[in-house]
């Protein structure tokens, strides 16, 4: 109920009935209790909160201010940190440099960085409710159940407890999540993927990686694994991936496969991304050739997700989108030789991302279990 | 309520309450009107149906027998129907061959072989229920909101309106579907996958195709394209496929590229494909290297498949089966080669599979949209 309100409000009562399926009364009931303890009102805005005769009733809409929470990406140089409140709206934003990436280390400085943020909540604004969760994304395979990284290779973590050894330091509940997954919650709950029946979220940049909405719920992999677009086997055969598999569509198409390539074909092993990116812009082939041969690995990966799940929209995000101009035409054409049938028409689009949206995400994921009282978040 | 007590049952009340959050009043509301029209019933088996005092209360379970309906997978050189009861057990079979795809011709034959199926359910059982619809299975791209097969290259049909043909001369609602899906509907209600968050039915023979069911439902893709295992681009780039694409699996897997490379490589243009087996199984290199070859690719889109849905189980099922043991290995050491971290741990099972489970596949749909309550088929 909570949900429906949170991702479609304001909404009238009759609307939700409609929806759900629930008769007008039973909505009313279970509404009733929410605008109690006032996560969600009926007030129109600027409404001084008397009850007055003859009063129209509004659509319900969520007390946005009922609640904060926090949400930090962690990535192997950064912690990216914001508060937001119960609809993902961003109160403060915090970056912090790492120089390690040994997990006592980081979780160190992650305890240091929510606690800078809980700081920020406290003294910024009066209108921040309590803090509810605090969500952390990690990329790689994540056990979210027992807030554990499982693996994670661009960390070169195995097994870290974070939810646990981040919980000692601070007593807030703590979820830990794939960071792809929590852009897609994000994505689903609060952005473009609220009016849509499926969608994919695809990011690009140091890793590939894509999150999946169907059937009315993020996939999340039977053994925790899902939307390994990077790794599928669509390269070829002699590329070794960091992963230690052949032929893994990140072994051309990740920033430091493009990289790798370009410093081979030009001759030039100092160049760094933003070089580059330059040299192609320029025109010089052999940088254009490296970003050519990732935007048909990527093009072909598309076509092989939209073949196997057929979403609705596909929406590209990532680091990766400053460069999006030097392989978008050949991607797009690799897609539309291998999309299969009606699955092309699923519309591929540019979400313009920051590094503070991976953050937003991991808030996101603390919202969404909020809301449905999941532990360890319950109401 | 229905669905649950059909593929769960027998099942007490106080256990479906328990899984649908329902109270145990509200399950016993909602079941009387099923029992009272004779869809479910609580008597013991063999129980007289007279209620005596003291008499425990027993586990709901659907009356099979109060309704039938027909299920017909249609290929290009056969009809194969089958009767069901409301529980997908077969209660007559029938097959009959085609000499043409013209879908006109086609759709006479298909009209006589669904009345010899009704004279059947009339004449055969006293036990058979009313006659609630028909469901037709054609392989490709099926919009099953019109049944119509908008493209079925195995068929050579574009734009079909099978339902609309058939329904002039058989006046039972009638709903056609992609048979992979089919089959997989069957798998979800009264299969291997009863009992499985998610599980992927992937079917070999002369196409590849892949039937995914995950967060609770089958995925039947935005744009009624999915499960397109077949036509993923992991082979050979200079392979030209039926579809006209290049390098899809099928180019390399599909039993008729299997029997066109071992001709090739053997010299023996005039072979079969049950020829070809034997050559293989015989030890031939030639003809086991055209095996081989077709179980890396396989295993390849089986692990791409893994990693972007990670399902809990995978079912190989098809005509290919006969021949599986000639790729089994190599389909393996492919899949385990390529599979993500934990998506590996996905089991992949070898289901026994006849034309006949196609055909009940098509009744499966019938039973999961009557028991929906869904068009055509509202009860
Ligand atoms: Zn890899
Ligand atoms: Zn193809």
């Amino acid at each position: 109920m909570l949900t429906k309100i949170l991702t479609q409000g304001p909404i009238p009562r009759v609307e939700i009935a409609r929806r759900t399926g629930l008769s007008q009364a039973a909505v009313t009931k279970a509404v009733a209790p929410l605008i109690e303890t006032g996560f969600v009102t009926d007030a129109p805005a600027g409404d001084d909160g008397q009850l007055g005769i003859g009063r129209p009733v509004s659509p319900l809409t969520v007390v946005a201010s009922s609640a904060s929470v926090i949400g930090v990406k962690v990535t192997p140089t950064s912690l990216i940190g914001v508060t937001t409140d119960l609809t993902a709206g961003i109160l403060n934003v915090r970056h912090d440099a790492l120089d390690s990436t040994d997990p006592e280390a980081v979780i160190d400085r992650l305890a240091d960085h929510v606690k800078a943020l809980i700081s920020a909540l406290k003294t910024g604004t009066a209108m921040a409710g309590p803090l509810v969760g605090i969500g952390i994304a990690v990329s790689g395979d994540v056990d979210a159940t027992h807030g554990v990284v499982r693996d994670s290779p661009l960390m070169g973590w195995r097994g870290v407890p974070v939810a646990e050894l981040l919980g000692k330091r601070v007593r807030v509940p703590i979820l830990v999540s794939n960071d792809v997954r929590a852009l897609t919650v994000a994505e689903h709950w609060f952005g473009a993927g609220v009016n849509a029946d499926s969608f994919a979220v695809v990011t690009i940049g140091s890793g590939i990686g894509c999150g999946l909405y169907i059937n009315g719920e993020v996939v999340s992999g039977a053994y925790g694994v899902s939307g390994e677009l990077g790794h599928l086997p669509l390269a070829p055969g002699e590329l070794v991936c960091t992963c230690g598999r052949r032929g893994c569509v990140e072994t051309v198409a990740s920033s430091d496969a493009i990289l790798a390539r370009t410093r081979e074909q030009t001759g030039r092993p100092g160049l760094d991304l933003a070089g580059a990116v330059e040299l192609a812009h320029d025109g010089n082939l052999q940088a254009r050739e490296a970003f050519d041969r990732a935007g048909e690995v990527i093009g072909a990966a598309l076509a092989a997700m939209v073949n196997l799940v057929g979403p609705e929209l596909v929406m590209i995000a990532g680091e990766g989108v400053a460069e999006y101009d030097l392989y978008e035409e050949r991607m797009r054409r690799a897609f539309a030789e291998h999309a299969f049938g009606a699955a092309g028409d699923c519309r591929l689009t540019l979400r313009s991302h920051t590094f503070d949206d991976w953050a937003r995400g991991a808030a996101a994921t603390v919202i969404r279990s909020y809301v449905r009282g999941e532990p360890p978040l319950q109401r």
